[in-house]
């Protein structure tokens, strides 16, 4: 522990400043106390949807592309080095561009020194989340250029719409980590804002967040300042930094991706490895097809921290997404891409690595009917297939391209509602609840029988945003739509809002730290 | 290189919107021809929540209801003698109540009797739907005084009302069965409704449909309609209808029900029995206790079928609902009711009886946001449940108060998407695809691969209602919420509506029953 965090006011889980900034909920709406926790621990089983025999066939799919397809590798010659020393066999088809297959089983062997549970640290340790295992985390969205809100529509973002999605996260108790890039900084220069979206993670949130991974450099300035922040040693014991990349696929890893995830594991930081398949167009259409695609791409790139530092952190991921093969345009929402992340569930587990996946995905241009329905197809079953590390937990939309204020506000509620249904359903004498039955017997309401005193408060999830008032009081109020109570209640928590306090000499030396860095370089746009 | 760069590259590759108003122009919108069928066949497992242990706990706690607290009985003395004639052990209350006490074990002996799975017939033959085993049957909601629709607001539900709903459901392919009482026609008296009711189900319906339950003769002219459509020899040897019965809970079963569940029993017809559970009410507030009080009360209702007649068709139910401990109101689409019918669904398959269960539910009063979350918390778990017949399957609003035109088409359009989803996810050579990669190997996009030819269009979900277009295109369009849609959609479907045909001697035959019933009582209102 370094002297960062011993500077941050201890803070129990139900009091101090967090009590402070939801003295709203403190009438009761939506508090539901008995469900907040720096992350949640699953009390339900996953959902499994297919047998064995299935899952071999998938995990063969997926090796038969390694070993007779293979991945190719660009413009990294220490990637292609690392993977040819571990056995891999290595064609070069260009002075800078790479194939390499690997026999059945090789990556598997690598992956066996990556952690299957691990903590990322966050700069107040009672927010330090596990990643794997039973414990499931929510993080903001991700990567959107547009943010929308139902006062001003759509524009390109700032970083002050970046600052106030991270006050809005940080205020929500129902996210546990803070994400990376909420929404694209559009006024700061391309190769700056890193700096910036850091730098505001630290100062407007204590909880965990996602590094850069634009380029090698921003990768490393971005582990740069957590070791300013967290202290060079505990940095280089401990994970407090992630990373998030992409494989290009199909099949491909440029050397830009796989020089920042060389980055981030020589560090001893974790680093997702995603392939973002849309199918029909990089993956095939059919969905055992994309899972094993996945499978492999994601294990291959995961292999690369391991052969930098074993015993790195490495997240398997997955992002399924269907097509309109009317428009050619990705569909999000869908039930097959729904299926895929239970199975890319199943898939994890075998592995023994933690999983990324899904999210409140939606296609809608309004956070309306259409938005939350998609949604909830999607992250049903990104909570339902186990996954460890949900990013897009709140604010998509627009098939991504814009991160919405009003349907962040909708998707924490999902959120804290998905905290309700994975503490799972408890079967003991007390639960069974024979004595409120039995104290009025047939025909006696229990409004006031001793069983619903002891349980009432904690029985049910209790919405913050959905009204569920009867119908008179609801239109005597307005007859309000929920994007309209969503757009109040934005406002409302950004007025609230309250910083949490960041050592001054801390503050000080990251604003040094980017100030010199800034000075380095001319601005670049692209 | 984030999530979004790799989500706009396909988009620039194919035409805007224009392409896709043409297709929607030429029927194409929507079709989804592979997944239309006249129910549903799971293809996918149901999600099972609890252990063989906790299943064991909850059906000793529901024995422990019967044998220790028992169920009252209430103005019908046939009930209580056949139940007394079967073992149970009866005390009388007053003249007209009784207690009825039953020894564990011993109702589920009786249900041994009850088919685990039958045939509902409908008038066209290609329309009979399946009722248990791996089937999934959805129908339009069922009960609501009120009617909404964007242009006209709230107001109480009339005939006209009535007919627009079956004839929405007719229309689409994604419900399988008319339900029952869709609205209210408040415009007809109390005592002769359920003669128009059923009469609007065959005129401008060809499916399966449910029958009256509001007082044993509506009952038995429910059943009689039938044999006048059906011919008295094939009702007698076949299911038609199902009477939908709600038990008084907590433990009581009124003489209304009783003497209804005999009606349809006798005539060898089908019946669903519903507890309807308000938890902290009518039932414990904790979960475990509602679905061990669930499985008690509505074990009973379904056995008195067996004790009228051994084989009759017989449908375990669940109706789950949580409370806002603030205002007393229902709440729906809340988590815990979610995981209780998960567990409903674990011990209908324990019982080998079917199971209706949960549906579209939410306590919004517009088809928005909030409507559409809650809806799909609670209709995802009603088919991962394994539910074999999902009531309130289109249009539930205003907790179960309005039927709402808008949410009807929104809530159909889950239902295609759930056809997929439970279609389930093959895992062959073919769906592997591994030749789709190898066509053009890594880095090649599959737009015109072979197997994308051979899959494309059975590939993905294609909603007929949700707009997956460009921002852009969407926003020249007049950027509309999908209730809006809906709103128009709804209109379209009711214009380009064509009755199925009836045979005219049968038409005849049904007004004149209705008529020499309508005038042989006066109008009741109440």
């Amino acid at each position: 522990m370094n002297d960062i965090q011993v500077a941050v006011a201890p803070r129990s889980r139900k009091g101090g400043g967090r009590s402070a900034r939801h003295s709203q909920r403190q009438g009761g709406a939506g508090r539901n106390a008995h469900l907040i926790a720096p992350y949640i621990t699953r009390g339900v089983p996953p959902y499994d949807l297919l047998t064995e025999e299935s899952l071999l066939k998938i995990e063969a799919g997926a090796d038969l592309i390694l070993a007779e397809i293979g991945i190719e590798f660009r413009d990294d010659a220490e990637a292609v080095r690392l993977f040819r020393a571990a056995g891999g066999d290595v064609t070069q088809l260009s002075p800078t561009t790479w194939n390499i297959k690997f026999e059945p089983g090789m990556i598997r062997n690598i992956l066996k020194t990556a952690p299957e549970t691990f903590i990322q640290h966050a700069r107040n340790p009672a927010n330090n989340v596990q990643i794997g295992g039973d414990a499931t985390v929510f993080a903001p969205s991700y990567g959107s250029p547009f943010v929308m809100d139902l006062d001003r529509g759509r524009r390109y973002g700032t970083i002050e719409d970046f600052q106030n999605f991270v006050k809005l996260a940080q205020s929500s108790p129902w996210l546990h980590h803070s994400g990376g890039t909420i929404c694209e900084p559009t006024d700061i220069p391309v190769n700056k804002r890193h700096l910036d979206m850091i730098y505001s993670h630290i100062k407007y949130s204590d909880r965990a967040f996602l590094g850069s991974i634009t380029a090698p450099e921003r990768a490393e300035d971005s582990i740069e300042m957590c070791r300013v922040l967290f202290g060079a040693e505990f940095v280089d014991q401990n994970c407090v930094v992630i990373g998030n990349f992409n494989t290009t696929s199909p099949l491909v890893l440029d050397g830009v991706t796989t020089a920042g995830i060389r980055a981030y594991a020589a560090a001893g930081q974790g680093s997702i490895h995603l392939p973002f398949l849309l199918g029909g167009a990089v993956s095939p259409v059919t969905m055992a097809g994309a899972v094993a695609q996945c499978l492999a791409e994601s294990m291959v790139s995961c292999a690369l921290t391991q052969l930098v530092r074993p015993g790195a952190p490495a997240i398997l991921a997955s992002f399924l997404v269907s097509m309109s093969m009317r428009t050619g345009s990705p569909t999000f929402g869908t039930p097959e891409p729904a299926l895929g992340s239970l199975v890319m569930g199943q898939l994890a587990r075998r592995l023994k690595l933690p999983l990324r996946c899904a999210g409140n995905f939606s296609t809608s241009k309004l956070p309306d009917g259409q938005a939350m329905q998609q949604s909830m197809m999607s992250m049903m079953s990104a909570v339902q297939s186990g996954a460890n590390y949900i990013l897009h937990s709140a604010g998509f939309l627009d098939g991504l391209l814009s991160m919405s204020y009003e349907k962040f506000m909708l998707d924490t509620d999902v959120c804290g509602a998905l905290h309700a249904y994975l503490k799972g359903f408890e079967v003991n004498e007390e639960t069974l609840g024979f004595d409120a039955l039995a104290e009025g017997g047939p025909g006696a309401h229990m409004f006031g029988a001793q069983h619903t005193l002891r349980h009432y408060q904690s029985a049910y999830w209790d919405s913050g945003l959905n009204d569920d008032q009867p119908w008179e009081s609801w239109d005597e109020q307005g007859g309000e739509d929920s994007m309209v109570r969503a757009n109040r209640k934005w406002k409302q928590v950004l007025r609230a809002y309250e910083a949490p306090p960041l050592d001054q000499a801390t503050d000080a030396a990251l604003q040094d730290f980017i100030a010199r860095k800034k000075a380095s370089m001319d601005d670049a746009w692209y």
